[in-house]
């Protein structure tokens, strides 16, 4: 199965206590689709970058079997940029600067072929682009969503249109508590689920995740990483090991589900091992295997 | 086999945004030894009360089992008493007085026959003492320690010692922060390691546990608990919990220590649901069994 991505792409600049990286290939759209390509294939992606995205970005994707039929290029446009810092914790991020270049005005068009996809994955961008690629697309298995708090605050009326089309959302912790008004995650799960989606995943960080459906709370653990290089592009990462499992295996049984969460945390995991997308560059199946043996036994114990 | 249990024993009121109760029956030492009297007998106590420390206090402490041997009763006294308020989101709470009445004098003495305890369980008081506990007691098999952030901060370099003594240390994940100094909890926990317990557990609230030791990290889940309704003594329970079993089972391998760590959370999550040591009061032990086995199915996945 392909999975259609929409979303973000970047030229990020990031520093983090352990080093800093200029301009290096980011964005949710790529995060996603490099994460989600150790999967299952083709990964088919909708985005827009400017004329000075450079060719070994595209060479990268491209590795990756990402189809770039959907790839918006503006020859004469500046492709987004963000510049961020993380500070000693890695908790807390300061954005130093933000240039919306040609993302300002991307309208996303959803080639011909990739209408019909069974699996899409929407990258934390404006709902109104989420719904407008929602609009395009003919009766998809699973649309996932991720989204953020600057959306819930911001496009709160737009992002409840969007939930009612969608069937699984992540978010974090706090932004689950922000749209549920409900501090308590597992009643805030199921607020968000009476808004649309039937599946909802909300991120804990450092202690790993929620899977909430109408019958099951599952709780992943976090992989115990003792140094993070850097977390740009966790969550997308999440997302992309999520829904790609799901695409590969076209199973939404509960079990399944569950796995998706590990293998989404695993893919995270791997991604802030190294700045940028590095982390996510040259995985072998192997590996990710490996790890969520590790997943597995960091979490299980014995019947009594 | 059975444990020795050594702690406060308070009156305690407690408001939260579910009710309030006065002069209730309370204190380290009471949740620890009844959460661990459902697994072992006899739980042996040491501590102090007044003359108010009512009847049914200690009638229930020994309809649970509990040898009041070393409980020592000042006549003329005053029970130690606290009294706290919780915040809406019962994260916070706000200590409104503390009385240490016969407490602040209290010199624990271990009875003769208490001295030969293969398991001791010193609950959260000063580490001078824990230390004077430990003087008193021959060749245990296992000491299990609580502390807080008030004795990191005062009383530091006792800690340290009692630290050297003892052979499972109970935190929860702030606490790990400050007597490590080390903001990531894995290499927090393995700096405590270093200052003497081979196994370090970190509780971490609405996010379960982590069980440290030299080869192992383990991540229990925390019970999906939608309304708690007192969160005090649930470090007290989780202890009692901890302890009960491993006296029970008298091993010390790491699947056995996972269980412990899973009966803890257990036990924890029953005193939560209801005012003071009142969520502890009538469990059977097919209850208990039956959340053992919700938490594993709360965290349980396939291997692939």
């Amino acid at each position: 199965m392909s999975v259609l991505v929409v979303g973000s792409l970047a030229l990020d600049s990031i520093e983090t206590p352990f080093g800093a990286v200029d301009n290096t290939i980011g964005g949710s759209a790529v995060y996603v689709a490099v994460a989600s390509s150790y999967f299952t294939n083709p990964i088919r992606l909708v985005g827009v970058v400017g004329g000075d995205f450079p060719p070994e970005g595209i060479a990268f994707l491209e590795r990756r079997n990402v189809d770039l039929e959907g790839l918006q290029i503006v020859r004469d446009g500046k492709t987004f940029r963000w510049a961020g810092k993380y500070q000693y914790d890695l908790n807390a991020r300061d954005t130093l600067s933000t240039e919306l270049n040609v993302f300002e005005s991307f309208d996303p068009k959803i080639p011909e072929k990739y209408r019909k996809s069974r699996y899409i994955c929407l990258g934390n961008i404006d709902p109104v682009l989420q719904l407008k690629v929602l609009d395009q697309v003919e009766n998809p298995r699973v649309v996932i969503c991720d989204t953020m708090n600057y959306w819930i605050e911001r496009k709160g009326k737009e992002l409840r249109q969007t939930l009612e089309r969608i069937n699984v959302l992540i978010l974090n912790d706090s932004e689950a508590r922000l749209l549920s008004r409900e501090p308590n995650l597992i009643k805030s799960g199921r607020v968000i689920r009476g808004m649309g989606p039937t599946v909802v995943i909300i991120k804990k960080g450092e202690h790993g995740a929620l899977l909430l459906t109408e019958q099951l709370v599952f709780s992943a653990p976090a992989y115990p990483m003792e140094s993070i290089f850097d977390p740009t592009g966790a969550g997308d990462a999440f997302a992309g090991g999520f829904a790609g499992w799901l695409a590969r295996t076209d199973d939404l049984h509960e079990e399944n589900l569950k796995k998706a969460v590990i293998y989404g945390s695993t893919l995270a995991s791997f991604c802030v091992e190294k700045f940028g997308v590095e982390g996510l560059a040259d995985l072998t199946y192997l590996q990710i295997q490996d790890r969520f043996r590790q997943f597995r036994e960091l979490s299980r114990f014995e019947e009594d």
